[in-house]
């Protein structure tokens, strides 16, 4: 069985080494925090959505991250079009679908996204990651839904179905390509006062999907890293203000033989 | 006559339980820091623009705030779109005219919103307040005005005018509904240095206003209690940088109690 | 000849006097970072892109800032309508064409605000500079330059060609209006960590355009400014978090006096 701690801790050197190029299509809110995390982590961000740049960035890219925060149409076709070209080249997308399940447009643009691209990784939290079955059966209930463990069965059966890796984060995140079931237990409880937590996290995932072909591994290699990045910064933070600032530092500062140490990872 | 300081204790406390949902309409440069700023207190941010969701998102909303800071005519189309379904739902619109006064564009754009949408608090500094008056003569020689002792006796004429509730923020700010006029003397010098702190202003009033009927009750309490972090967050800044992330922490840890007792809200 | 370090000292001051409006249509990743920095900084920052209203905000400003970092054509065309009009007014353009030489889009809609517009500074590192060639012999190897003395003579040249001042940055940096070449060896190592540490150097261009007509010592002095800055906030930072914080605090606390004392431009 792969040792997935010191998976981590070679997913981040080889990143760290590599400076992978990630290419986003993502909102507004988070583009700034977006771009200083992936400097912190050692990547190297773009964001570009114009029709006529997306397919030359993209073929730059290590990987390519589209969320869609504050998405109108355009930015969905640009989406699209990067997304293509991305697939042609065999550059992994990891999609954020925020809001997903909240607005019928931002669920029917996710489900969009996944059917005319082939994505690696979709990153959300349960009610956003359950709102793309079509069957609704499997994500009855999903309100009431307060763990992990209950979203389980759903999210391994969904990833199954739509062929591609799932993480549902929370206190603990989950994730699943259908097959393999893993658990990330880093976090800190102040990360959901920052907005673009979330979206930065998948940005991450993108940047560890630029190092490892293993979606899952490099998945729930990131998001060990991002949580143990929140623990170190959380030590010291009196609130979501000077946690920003500091989980910012302790993703730049943590090496991979710290992470290696810090992660939490199990295999169910 | 209402106890104002147990007023603003109690509409945190009651904010902070129910954390309502606040859809913003807002502009590029405040994004972040709206969303940040909203998450400290205990309230739960949504940015959505695009025609075919804004409906959808403002009936799950405590508020609708609406900012033209960098408004282009579709983005101020979606304005009327989710103000006019805030309206039948009976969801309070927080305006925040960033920059009317300066260009005709902005004025414009600002009284259209105002002529077609009921709004129950409007947020600015003086120049853009008194920018609102049709009848120039209310605002003539508004460049020379410098105190709220100046503006009052316009700001209350303007506010009867509009039938909304206007706060003028400044050194001390000043709320007014037409009746009943409050001042706030909470806040601290740095607050300018910091880009958005209005924006973020009136995204806390949107906050109070989602637990609180009366207008101006919700406008000088929220803008009492943002006053207030940015008085502790100041003890300790040595800069604008630093400030920026003492007062987000401030806002997080201020509890009902310090505000009851920090608040400097006045009776006209 | 002129002393620069006392140069630097005497348009900090009148910049901080005179408060210059800066007028910035830029990108969605750095608006929030830009604006902080102005203000920061003792200027005062607008963004603004709408058609309507460009041309008379435009004219209240300073200075004009271009930067065509989430570029798309309606954002293109209002830089072009705000830069005719600061033509007119004789405002001080100064242009990041950020990204230009990575993808085609960027390098063409770059060259083509050169052309339409009279830009007086230009700023970017060694690649988006030397983009900027027609003949593209000047930038042959572009790739595999990495000093500054390496892009020297190639940069004069250029300048001579485009009629105007190019400022390359990077550990040191290259200035020149094709006649002076001045280098600054202000900075930090972390300034490459925080998203739109570029960008932000432009604006404070833009700052110092508007109180010295001298394009070169402007950009000069405000690269020195904004180098030392980076020194000062570098000191105290454990990585990217705490660096944009201490330099942004130091950005709002170096004194003119520190600035002459600190600052290290010479003249080749």
């Amino acid at each position: 069985m792969t040792n997935l701690a010191a998976r981590a801790a070679e997913n981040l050197a080889t990143m760290r080494e590599q400076k992978p190029l990630i290419h986003n299509i993502t909102n507004f809110v988070v583009m700034n925090y977006t771009a200083n995390v992936l400097l912190a982590i050692g990547a190297s961000p773009v964001m570009a959505h114009a029709e006529q740049e997306v397919e030359q960035m993209v073929s730059f890219a290590g990987a390519l991250v589209l969320n869609i925060g504050t998405l109108t149409d355009p930015w969905v076709e640009a989406m699209i079009q990067a997304g293509k070209k991305a697939n042609a080249l065999g550059v992994p997308i990891v999609l954020d679908p925020v809001g997903s399940g909240a607005t019928s447009y931002r669920t029917k643009s996710t489900k969009r996204l996944i059917k005319e691209l082939d994505i690696a990784i979709i990153r959300g939290n349960a009610s956003e990651i359950l709102s793309l079955a079509d069957d609704q059966a499997v994500t009855k209930g999903v309100d009431s839904l307060h763990s992990v463990d209950e979203v389980a069965g759903a999210t391994v059966e969904l990833a199954r179905m739509l062929q591609t890796t799932l993480a549902v984060t929370g206190p603990v995140d989950l994730i699943t390509d259908g097959t393999e079931v893993l658990k990330v237990a880093n976090g800190h409880h102040l990360m959901p006062y920052v907005t673009g937590t979330g979206c930065a996290a998948t940005a991450v995932i993108g940047a560890f999907a630029a190092v490892d072909k293993n979606a899952a591994y490099a998945a729930a290699t990131a998001l060990a890293y991002f949580g143990l990045a929140g623990e170190k910064g959380g030590t010291s933070a009196q609130g979501p203000g000077s946690f920003i600032t500091h989980m910012m530092d302790a993703l730049y500062l943590l090496s991979p033989e710290q992470l290696e140490q810090g992660c939490r990872i199990t295999v169910q």
